[in-house]
């Protein structure tokens, strides 16, 4: 039974490569992919023994099927368990998991493996860069939020008091696991928040991909060869722009498309996953990065129309009302967006569009335009 | 007054270029290179401001100087202060000094500045790494160690329970700037602890150098052209080592030369530098290391003499028993050795020597005629 689960993976398999010169590594994607981890890991780091690092949701649904292949590829391994939720994207946690993988007595060339979603991947991948200042690092993203995004890329870190992701490095994985069986698990909620990091792709720079998911959106949720197709095609899309920019100098900020309003609606809420998750945030603030592109002149009402359609028929907000509860003034979404990290030398920097999938960097956006803006959508 | 001064250290001042592509830096040696350094920084950075780290030891004696220069160069900072000594370098100032870099708004193109020994420049450097991922990152190292060794190359750190420096990573500075005048305010000790360090670039892969140091090392203490000729060539040394091996994946193993033995004794001893302060353990490791190349008969007795009289000379232990209080047992040192960063999956790796200039990685040493070596030296 397993044999033939692990042929079906391989006949299944997509393969990405994210070249990055020596630092290279390649993004295996399909259903069942996680039966083959041991070997997969084995060929890439022979001899390495591993550290699994987890959270207690993610572990009760594929621990044992993802330690049974290390076993399987004869691969010493111990398992650490974090807590669920970004809270756990801490400094103690990450001082708790550097003390666990030297107990564990694991050397430079052995590995560090994540395996859950975006919370643990960020704080493993941290943890990886960080013991013996660099440990190999594999990702097993559990989420399509991380397939997509957070596996790819090599960002890794903790949350600050002053903000998320405001403690990390920039730490590439030696190989990152994408089974897409696993998140037929997933609550469609967040299979939806991830679903607009997908679209975002498109919409930032792939006309024909935001068309094919038009057409193809429903056979991505239900988990077809076509949820394959766009988990592949998301990581390829991404893989072209950390490989362009992988210390984000430039072109990378494209990937921040939604993600200046997304973050700030996020702050807002004080990170209330019950309110509001990431995907959601950036949903809306796509939308909003259009409706603002459109308020500028650079895009026509069709092309926001079609966006909102989209986002709407797939399940996502789109309308910061949308979010339960008491929302703050245009004012304090200002002061949230000059926080940012994006912020460069005090300059409002923000992913704008002239069209589906014509997205680019502008540096230089009056904070009075943005402001103005905010206070209408408020109001709507 | 402070123009003669800056004029003088232009026209004394070496450079040394650490050759990293697009991570390369220059490093600035002379006497009064700290009363030129806002200039200089801001040279490298334009426009950056300024988080300047120091402890309360060196900000006493350099930390007006320094920032005056800033304030003439026009550059905005804020000074954070640590406590000096070896447990500063622990998760909880880590922590704290991310936090404060965060409270003074430093975006990703601003820099922190170690202006200190190694404690300083280990833990700022691993701080600047982290914080947004990657901020600017300068050394100004106030001790003979940090200018020829830490504040070179790159390697960021903290200690852990299980050993010194296992978290961190590898974060090289955009400049470095080392003034030889700092060095008469240092004690002799410390001085003399961070000339074992100079002594092993000699040892390990330059005669020539050894030879001049035999005949001129008394000029480097008393602080003319000599010393800072021994900074600058000690800086090129590591320099061309760190660039054929920026990760430490071979050759840069080579710097560990009297480490292995060095880092055990240090452990030996709990760290209390009352006892024994790391360039000591560099000293007598290079004695044992000399030794144990003549055991196993690489070197002969001439060479392991000669290296004996210069580090008496210059005052440097190289007995452990000069080490004082109760020392452990061989096999103490063993498990200590075996926990060593520098072990690669179970194997013994040592820096050996065929004669005075020519060190090499040795990675299949044998344990028990380490164990056997180090017992005769316990009871000699």
């Amino acid at each position: 039974m397993a044999d033939t689960i692990v042929a079906e993976a391989a006949a299944e398999e997509q393969k990405v490569r994210v070249d990055l010169g020596a630092r290279s590594y390649d993004i295996k994607i399909g259903r069942g992919v996680i039966a083959n981890a041991g070997a997969e890991i084995a060929s890439v780091l022979p001899g390495a023994r591993v550290a699994v690092v987890s959270d207690q949701t993610v572990a009760g649904l594929h621990l044992d099927a993802f330690t049974d292949s290390l076993t399987e590829a004869g691969i010493d391994h111990t398992v650490l368990t974090v807590p669920a939720g970004e809270s756990t994207k801490c400094f103690r946690e990450f001082e708790r998991l550097c003390d666990e993988v030297l107990d564990a007595r694991l050397e430079r060339g052995d590995a560090v493996v994540a395996l859950g979603g975006g919370v643990v991947g960020d704080l493993t991948g941290f943890v990886a860069s960080a013991v013996r200042r660099g440990m190999a690092f594999v990702q097993v993203p559990t989420t399509l939020l991380a397939q997509v995004d957070s596996s790819v890329g090599g960002k890794t870190g903790i949350n600050a008091r002053h903000g998320k992701n405001l403690i990390g490095a920039f730490y590439q994985p030696a190989l990152v696991l994408a089974d897409t069986a696993v998140l037929d698990t997933l609550p469609l909620r967040d299979f939806r928040a991830g679903y607009a990091e997908v679209a975002k792709y498109g919409l930032l720079g792939d006309a024909e991909f935001f068309s094919w998911l038009e057409a193809n959106w429903k056979a991505v949720f239900a988990g077809g060869a076509e949820r394959d197709e766009a988990v592949a095609r998301s990581c390829q899309a991404k893989a072209d722009i950390v490989a362009a920019d992988e210390f984000e100098a430039g072109r990378r900020a494209l990937l921040n498309l939604g993600h200046t309003f997304g973050h700030a609606l996020e702050a807002a809420v004080s990170y209330e996953t019950q309110r509001l998750v990431h995907g959601e945030g950036v949903s809306i603030g796509m939308m909003l990065a259009h409706e603002f592109s459109e308020r500028l002149g650079l895009v026509g009402e069709d092309t926001v129309s079609r966006v909102h359609k989209h986002l709407t028929d797939v399940g996502l907000p789109v309308r910061i009302q949308e979010i339960p509860g008491q929302l703050p003034t245009a004012e304090t979404f200002m002061d949230i967006i000059a926080q940012d990290k994006k912020v460069s030398r005090g300059a409002l920097t923000f992913i704008l569009t002239r069209g589906i999938g014509e997205a680019f960097v502008e540096k230089g956006v009056d904070p009075v335009q943005v402001s103005d803006f905010l206070k209408e959508k408020l109001q709507a």
